[in-house]
This record gives structure tokens, C-alpha cells and sequence, in this order.
């Protein structure tokens, strides 16, 4: 495709992330999609909306289900087609694929993808209980591991391959929370030091505390247009050009690899062919760093750096605020927050704030080529898209 | 677009549903996959499929979720692009359209579409209480509430507004039973009387033991295709030429009605406008009895009889095999089984049985024209899609 629209951003909402005590998830679902409608006041949701497809990756957090109409219901959208897509942690990101289909498709001018996940009210042990459902029941779960341990075994196996150190992963979580800082819907609005990081409480060695993304309630929601429509509400759309998606073996005993994802690395193979563009062509990318390790995986994975050379990259500071490729300006799944279900399209709401120039203190000048990665459990799907911003 | 097709259903697969002890959802599905593989030899699944929507309800019936990744995988479909999609008993209907769209969008010319549930190693109570996250939280469940309280409520008011009887809704257990027992995938193969169901235990009154659907295990799986790549694999290949989906208040207390479901109208309505056809056109369906009462409502919201008239309608035998327009040939809900995320796309392998003359003891003589029904929760969603058989 070389580059043609898919799909047009014409507006898109985040609620604060944090914790939200006494809101059910329709109702912090419903804050998201106010700040998109609001945005774009050109739009009369309840007439021009034809679709909804919402990540969501918990039932057992609210003892909900069903939350596709729960969420149309609760955004002022009553009656239009709405789904619920899981993909685990890549919940959203695989909303905003099936989304990007059904305006494709031509039976909808113009959808609302997002989701949302409500945690904090619940124990960390629950959390930990429902996040690993995503994992492989009959070969991981009933084992006892849970997700900090599947990273760790990455990660270990990427330190004996590649001599790749605590220390980068550390500074990771450093730049992560620096952007945070920067970041007003930020869950953790506040810098770390490496000495912090390196000594924080061990989770799963080598991952340590500050090594892990936090449990955080919110919503994320984008509005896509067929791109012949999308001038009629906004001067600045943002054009989807590149999209992929990809599965893997659920139990990591399966895989070729462990210092790799492969469903990563054919999810954005797919999204560089059909935009046309090369990893250098990148100028702004959000990626899955659900542990600090992930985002160094991530470098290699999406092409920012060699195999085995992710610790170099962070190390040279390239992918800082002020880098050659900023990544994870929002303050990544580490520090803005990781509420499962609503991360993957939150990645796209900065992305999209950042093409067009919205970011405020964290803005990257000039960016008008972007990237997300959103990875779902340990690996076995992922979803990456490509973004121009063509104002 | 008046019939022209959207897509094309090219192969079907559906497991035994009954009780599969010691199987795990992914191995359920893969029985139903490998029927739709061996029954179109001219695919090759791995090279061409190219996406997977998969229907799947309840996390916690095997405290997996993530199930796109796991079914790929279990199909050696390996890599593919894998979502689960969730809208209650209707997450294999929203697995079918979302199919439907990334067919339609370009992105994909074969998916397959599908729907898994593994359910009777729980107890009846935990299966209660699992399906019971699909309708409203703090308003129905916290309450103590569960489906066949609401569709009980539901089926009270259709009495009191319309005279219909509970021996109406004893002929539907009757009609289906006796369909289910000339199916040899059917749970429960066997025949019941008037009077068997009319002193079954009392569940929620008016609904009864032999009123209500049963809990099963099972599978089911639909390949679609470009109408223009169908001829390549099938000389009968069935035409989706309507599709419509809908969403409602998941809570009962916000409902306009509470003897139509708003969501089936409007899904039948757009789906009848999309394939150019009327209500009197339909030769043969596959309705969501998930409760008998379900049923009768169905005759009404799908305009295959004036509202109020369904236990008219039940009463005419129109609806019986050998009638005007045989209704759940396949033994539907009630008798075949209810294996809630599969439910959807069992339903359009039955009528694609039909369409292509392959229902044997329960085949409908010169069917061409079907159509399926399929009820998320107590009616937050509904998916009604039309067929046509072109062979």
C-alpha cells in the first residue's frame, strides 16, 4: 500500500490514569470518550458513530462481562454494534485493528475503538491472578508462574546471549518516569534515579520493583474516519498507514526464542510494508514496556538496533525525550500506567497528540512519523501500527 | 446493497456438543476447525487464511483467557492474526461480523471465524454464577439476579401483555427436541412431551427445567471468503447477504420493552435491508432459545409473525420441521446445547448445512433463503444474519 491511509485519527480521549475509586468501567470508559467527543466538536457521535470495539481484558476485576454495550451505552452511543475484543494486555490494540477493518470494510463510515480496565480496587495478588489468565493455563499457570517470572526468564535469557545488564534495564524505568513527569494523566508523575531503580525490591530476578509497570484504572479511546471523511471534522487528522498484527504459542515453552518476539517482529514487518517505511523512517514510538526488559526487546524487534543491541541504544541516550527516536514520551506502560485493556489504544492517544503537536512539555518537534507496539501476556499476540500526522 | 453478497461462507466445522471431559477449550475448537479443513480440501489453511475471530465468553471456566493466540495456535494456524471477541452468548456473532468486515476491508480475503466453550466440568452453580458477569454488575447480579430470573421477567410481562401460556412455550421445548433428536452432534438426542415439560422442576417461573437451554461443551467454526474467491474452493459456496448487529442497556431496568428485544429488531431491520428481503422470505432459521421464551419473542422481533402472535405462531406448527419455516432445525439452544461462546456460528453451520443440502433427517426441502439469530446476555447484543445458497 506504500504508504496510503488506512484509516484517519480524527480525535481521540484518555481519562487520567491513577486510581479511580468508586467509578465502575463504563463510567472511566465514558470519561475517555468525552474528552474525543469534545475534541472534535464537528462530531454528533450518536448520528455519526457506526461501531464500537473495546479491549478489555478482565471480567473478574468487576465481575463484568459484556462491556462492548456496557461502554456504547455508557458514552451516549445506545444501539450501535458494539464488541469486546481480548488480546490480553493487547486488548485495544487489537480493537484498533478490527476497527481499522470494519471502516475498510465500507459498512462503517466512522467507529470508536478503545478500552479500558479498572484494577486498583482490587489486591495485588487478584491482579496478579487475573493478569495471568492471559498466560498458558495447563503449562504456565497451574505451575505457579506468573507473568514477572515469564518476562524474567526473557530476560535472563537475553543477558546471557547478549550480556545485556541490569543497568540498562534500569535506565529504562529512569527515562520512563522523567517523560511521566512531563505527563499530566500520568499514573506515577515522577522521576526515578538509577540508584532507586537498582534498589528497589526484587520481583523476579532480574526484575525488580521498578522494573514493572503499575496497576492503574483507565480508558483510551480513538476516533477513525474513512479518510475522505476525516477533513469534514478535523483540520488535523492523523492517517493510520501501517497496521499488523500477529499471534505466537501462548506457553513460552513453545517458542523458537526467548530474547525475541516473533509475533512483534511479523506484526511490524507487516505495518513497515504497507506504509512504505523503514524503522529509521520512525520519529516518535510508544512500545509495550510492560517490564523494562520488554521495551529493550522491543528496540530489537521493531529495528531501532541490532539483535542483541538494546542496551546500547538506551544507554546512548537516543531514545531519551531528547533523542534521535524518543520512545514511551507518554511515560510508558512503567510509569503513565498499564490498565490492560486501555493500553494499547492510550499508546496510539499519544502518538496521535505528538503528530500533532498536543504534547505539551513532552512535545518531540517536527515528529510526524509514529509507531506503537502493543504486546498481549508474554508474547503470543502483538499489534503494531504506523502513523502520519498530515497537518 | 440488495443481496449482492458480502462474503462468501466457503467451509463450516462444528465438534460433538455434549460433554467433553478432560478437553481443553483450545483442543474443542480445533475439533471443529479440522472438520472445516477436511471439508474443503482445495484449502490450505495455513497459507491461506489469513485472520482469526474467535467467540469465547467466560475466562473462567478455564482460567484462560487470551484465546485468539491459543485457537491459532491449536489449528496450526500459527501466527495469524488472533482476536477473541466477547459479547456474551453472542461472542461468536460478533466474531462472524467482525469476519465479515476484515473480509470486506482488503486486509484479509479468507478468515475464520468461530466460537469455543467449555463448560460442564464446573458446577451448575459456578456456571451460574460465570454467565451471570454478562449482564449488568451493580444493578442485576450484585442483586442476586441471574439469567433465568431476567428472561423469567421478560417472559411474565410477554403473558400479561399478549395471553401467550406457558404451554406456548413447552411446544418450543417439544419442537426442538424432536429436531435435536435427528441430529447426531445434538446433546440431547431425545425426543420430549407436552407434559414432561410442563412438569419439569421449576427454575424461574414461568421457565422451567425443559424451558431452559443446556450447559455444554463445544465448538464451531465458519471459513469466509471474497464472494469472487469462493468458486476457487467450493462449487457450493453460501452468500452472507445481510448483516446486522446491535446493542441495548445491558441492564433490564433502562429497556423501552420488556417483550421485544430492541436490539434483534434493529439488527433483523438493517440485515433485512441489506439483502433486500422481508421477514416472509426466510425458508428455514437458527433462533436463540437460550430459554423457550426466547424463542416465541424471536418469531416477533424478526417479523415472522405480528407482536403478540409467537404462541399463535408455536401453536400453527409453522415453525416444526415440516412447516412453512422449520425453526432451529438443529435442536437450537434448547436441545443441541448452549455452549455460550460457540453458540453463534453453530448456528450459521446449521444453516449452511441447510443451504447446501447436507442436513440429512433434518434437511429442509429446497432451502435457499436463511437466517440466524444470535442474543448476547439478556439482549445488550443481537447479530442477525441473512444466507442465501447458490449451489
Amino acid at each position: 500500500m506504500n504508504g496510503k491511509p488506512l484509516v484517519s485519527i480524527i480525535s481521540a480521549g484518555l481519562s487520567k490514569f491513577g486510581k479511580h475509586e468508586g467509578l465502575y468501567a463504563r463510567e472511566l470508559f465514558s470519561y475517555a470518550a468525552k474528552e474525543a467527543f469534545d475534541r472534535c466538536p464537528k462530531l454528533e457521535p450518536k448520528r455519526d458513530i457506526k461501531a464500537m470495539f473495546i479491549g478489555h481484558m478482565g471480567e473478574a476485576y468487576e465481575h463484568q462481562g459484556h462491556m462492548g454495550s456496557a461502554a456504547a451505552d455508557w458514552s451516549g452511543l445506545l444501539g450501535i454494534p458494539a464488541t469486546r475484543t481480548e488480546a490480553a494486555c493487547a486488548s485495544s490494540g487489537a480493537a484498533l485493528r478490527s476497527g481499522i477493518y470494519a471502516v475498510l470494510s465500507g459498512l462503517a463510515d466512522i467507529v470508536i475503538v478503545g478500552g479500558v480496565e479498572k484494577m486498583t480496587h482490587r489486591t495485588t495478588a487478584e491482579v496478579t491472578e487475573y493478569l495471568a489468565m492471559a498466560s498458558d493455563y495447563p503449562f504456565e499457570q497451574f505451575h505457579g508462574v506468573t507473568f514477572p517470572g515469564l518476562f524474567a526468564l526473557m530476560a535472563t535469557a537475553h543477558m546471557n546471549a547478549y550480556s545485556t545488564t541490569q543497568e540498562n534495564m534500569a535506565k529504562v524505568a529512569v527515562k520512563n518516569h522523567h517523560n511521566a513527569s512531563l505527563n499530566p494523566k500520568a499514573h506515577m508523575q515522577k522521576e526515578v534515579n538509577l540508584e532507586a531503580v537498582m534498589a528497589s525490591k526484587p520481583v523476579a530476578w532480574p526484575l525488580k520493583m521498578y522494573d514493572c509497570s503499575l496497576i492503574t484504572d483507565g480508558a483510551s479511546c480513538i476516533i477513525l474516519a474513512k479518510p475522505e471523511l476525516a477533513k469534514k471534522y478535523t483540520d488535523q487528522p492523523v492517517q493510520i498507514i501501517g497496521s499488523g498484527q500477529a499471534s505466537d504459542s501462548i506457553g513460552l515453552y513453545e517458542r523458537q526464542s526467548l530474547t525475541s518476539l516473533q509475533s512483534a517482529k511479523t506484526a511490524a514487518k507487516t505495518a513497515y510494508e504497507m506504509a512504505g517505511l523503514k524503522p529509521d523512517d520512525i520519529q516518535v514510538a510508544e512500545v509495550h514496556d510492560c517490564f523494562t526488559f520488554v521495551e529493550l526487546m522491543s528496540y530489537e524487534d521493531l529495528g531501532f538496533c541490532p539483535v542483541g543491541k538494546s542496551g546500547k541504544l538506551i544507554e546512548s541516550g537516543e531514545t531519551q525525550l531528547e533523542g534521535r527516536l524518543p520512545v514511551n514520551t507518554s511515560g510508558g506502560l512503567k510509569a503513565k500506567g498499564h490498565p490492560v485493556g486501555a493500553t494499547g489504544t492510550a499508546q496510539t492517544y499519544e502518538i496521535y497528540l505528538q503528530l500533532t503537536g498536543q504534547a505539551d512539555k513532552r512535545q518531540v518537534k517536527d515528529a510526524k512519523i509514529g509507531l506503537t507496539h502493543n504486546v498481549g501476556g508474554s508474547g503470543a499476540t502483538a499489534a503494531v501500527h504506523i502513523y502520519r500526522g498530515d497537518a
